[in-house]
């Protein structure tokens, strides 16, 4: 049985009551969120080392570190590499989008090295794969790439992104009102190639059933991606988008009643005005089903900065009610991220999710700012990078400048926190020099 | 004549002119603004190398960096390589925040060399020759703090922070209620000691029309310190601060009435759903004068990436009609920030403010952002880079890993731009490999 037929039995299954015990919230309430598909715990049966994590309604916002191979880089071992980067700086799950190299061999690896929940595109390899076959990508069948899915789904796969709603009236959509960048999702780009080369439909749409029986049998949660999500803000919540949005809600219906958890993806690029609009749009289209965003980006313009764009949409959007964030690097639009950039992306998302938890009732979100506020008061150096999120960062910045007090080198000993002791009291750490004279 | 008292009287002035230039709006449109009190040009007449820039509404969202020396560290040469930095990375205004060494000579050497509206913190300065001359910062007189005004202003400063809404009432108001972190901003902390020691009022408050004389002699815009500001999200939106932000409103009036320009400084650290609150109450209670705010930080966390962390409180706030965004660099809470700490913030708090005027209505705004989504679309890597914030280091990313197409290194010839193009057609930049077979 999925998580979600165990949680409509009224069953608390072992992954409901970790995932209960890591949010800090009663085992009761994941079952029901569970039970109403507001929450998923992506938790593949073949998945033997998984620590699993909730995504949803409630629940602290996750963030997703998407690794991989290219076409011209990365073997077995630099994405282990990378593996032990995102467990390091606590991403909650981790995306395999190999595309290049033994793309089996990788993934395999990665389910057995990694505890958080893995995802994957399986379509990525079946156009790989068709490629190789047929020396042509749209001569892959509906067959090929199920038969991919399937593998991925026996490997341990905790959850995969399924374009199901690029569908030949959305491409109609798209190319009836135009847009500035057409197409920038793999899967979506590819799909829509297909379909108008072959004159068919989306055969993950037309075989939706086929694609429930395999995430039925190892509990794949589906992520429902959105293929025509806009590449600019230009693009944003425009009709071909919207179009996709309402036949993923659609699925969620489906998939629901056939007992498969699943999610939703979301853009993209999107202005900061429409941002809310589009968590909101899901929520309601998708009947509350997790939203899991790529960002957004709240400007196409900041190439080099993406993971700062993203932060700022990320935390708009899960403020809002996204559930789930995939991490943007600062090589986003220039090329592939190296293990610096991995790190920087995984600690951008986290801060956006944190600043959303932070008003959004999450338990436990707030303790944390105190003690960091309290910290500071004291003047506690040790303790704030301990707090930080990357406390070897934090000790190696504040330690780059020396000073001969407590404070740090921004001011030394002009340091408002100690002065204003003198007068308002409390904490440890008494600074001597200018104020204290 | 201020340009206040200018507009006021009808006149469109040199400043206007230059600055409906670089705005790209009508000249007429900023003179109303000007004489409405809802957009301020700093530009003290002494200032001769100025050129000139607009902050308020319908206006770009403009970015403010910070440098100067510490007690322990900094010189002419050092101050005059962060200026350096801030020109090349186009913060709009810079503010000297020296509190070591020959602070009159690195502020003179930067008014020589800076075309950049400059804003100081003279009670820095005050309170450093207090303790040079009395061996104490609390026997520092009204006279001695005024007179290192009018020594900035003389020196052609464009903008100085006076903290004139800490008064006794607030001050109470905060032990009253209690804090966290207390007072955080350091010409707050200053001046409340100094009157908690004295029992006396704050002289900036109590003198205010002798601070409105000096700032109308020199054009001198006013920038209404918060030296309550919050110093952890905790203490955000307490009474203290809203005390204090309501002393700033009549202050505002005041200012206005005498002719002098002003604007109001706000946090610091508040939580996300309290951003646009903190905008729409300064917005109210100071009769729309143009709102700089530090920030806001959204979490107390993020030490090491407080960029980040500002950059999503000011993208929301300059959203919400905040004007005018000081940087906050990955040093913030650590110690002082070098020149890459400089460069990364003041992009982040551009990406922040262009954020924001993507959906603020201001001109051209959607124009840089289309034609990145082209040159995206045309695969064209030198005009990205050209459109990027950071030319070099797109350059630089993109360089990085090398790759046969004409594609980027994250998907190689698994592009989807490139292969979206093969039947959506447009563009140029063709791309061979897999999609292409």
């Amino acid at each position: 049985m999925t998580q979600l037929e165990l949680a409509r039995s009224g069953m608390i299954s072992p992954a409901m009551e970790r995932v209960a015990e890591r949010e800090g919230v009663p085992p009761e309430a994941i079952r029901k969120g569970v039970a109403e598909g507001t929450i998923v715990i992506p938790a593949n049966v073949n998945h033997s080392r998984l620590d699993p994590c909730a995504i949803g309604k409630g629940m602290r916002t996750k963030v997703n570190a998407n690794i991989g191979t290219s076409p011209d880089y990365g073997d077995v071992e630099t994405e282990l590499e990378k593996v032990r980067a995102v467990l390091e700086f606590k991403a909650d799950t981790v995306m395999d989008l190999s595309t290049g190299g033994d793309v089996d061999a990788v993934r395999r690896a990665i389910v057995a090295a990694c505890p958080l929940p893995l995802g994957t595109v399986p379509i990525y390899q079946a156009g790989l794969e068709a490629v190789e076959k047929y020396r042509s990508l749209e001569a892959m069948t509906p067959d090929d790439l199920f038969s991919v899915i399937q593998r991925h789904a026996q490997d341990g796969v905790d959850f995969v992104t399924v374009h199901c709603g690029v569908t030949q009236a959305a491409v109609a959509r798209l190319r009836k009102e135009g847009r500035l960048v057409d197409i920038v999702s793999r899967g979506g780009s590819f799909l829509a190639g297909w379909m108008l080369h072959n004159g068919q439909e989306n055969p993950l749409y037309e075989q939706f059933p086929r694609l429930l029986d395999i995430a039925l049998k190892y509990d794949v949660t589906l992520s429902l991606g959105d293929g025509l999500r806009p590449g600019g803000i230009a693009d944003a919540t425009d009709r071909a988008q919207v179009e996709e949005l309402l036949v993923l809600g659609e699925l969620v219906e489906a998939a629901r009643a056939a007992g498969v958890q699943v999610m939703v993806e979301g853009p993209g690029h999107v202005p900061l005005d429409q941002v809310v609009t589009n968590v909101q749009l899901e929520k309601r289209v998708c009947q509350g089903a997790p939203f899991y965003v790529l960002g957004p980006l709240v400007t196409d313009v900041a190439a080099g900065y993406d993971h700062i764009s993203a932060a700022i949409g990320g935390a708009v959007a899960a403020a809002a009610g996204a559930d789930f964030l995939c991490y943007v690097t600062p090589a986003e639009h220039l090329g592939l991220p190296d293990p610096e950039d991995v790190k920087v992306g995984i600690i951008a998302a986290r801060i956006a999710g944190h600043a959303a938890d932070l008003v959004k009732g999450v338990a436990g979100a707030w303790e944390w700012d105190n003690a960091m506020s309290r910290a500071r008061k004291a003047l506690d150096w040790p303790e704030q990078a301990r707090l930080s999120m990357d406390p070897a960062r934090s000790l190696r910045v504040h330690a780059q400048h020396a000073t001969a007090g407590a404070a740090c080198s921004m001011c030394g000993a002009f340091c408002a926190m100690a002065y204003a002791k003198k007068y308002l009291g409390g904490g440890k750490g008494r600074v001597s020099g200018v104020f204290d004279t």
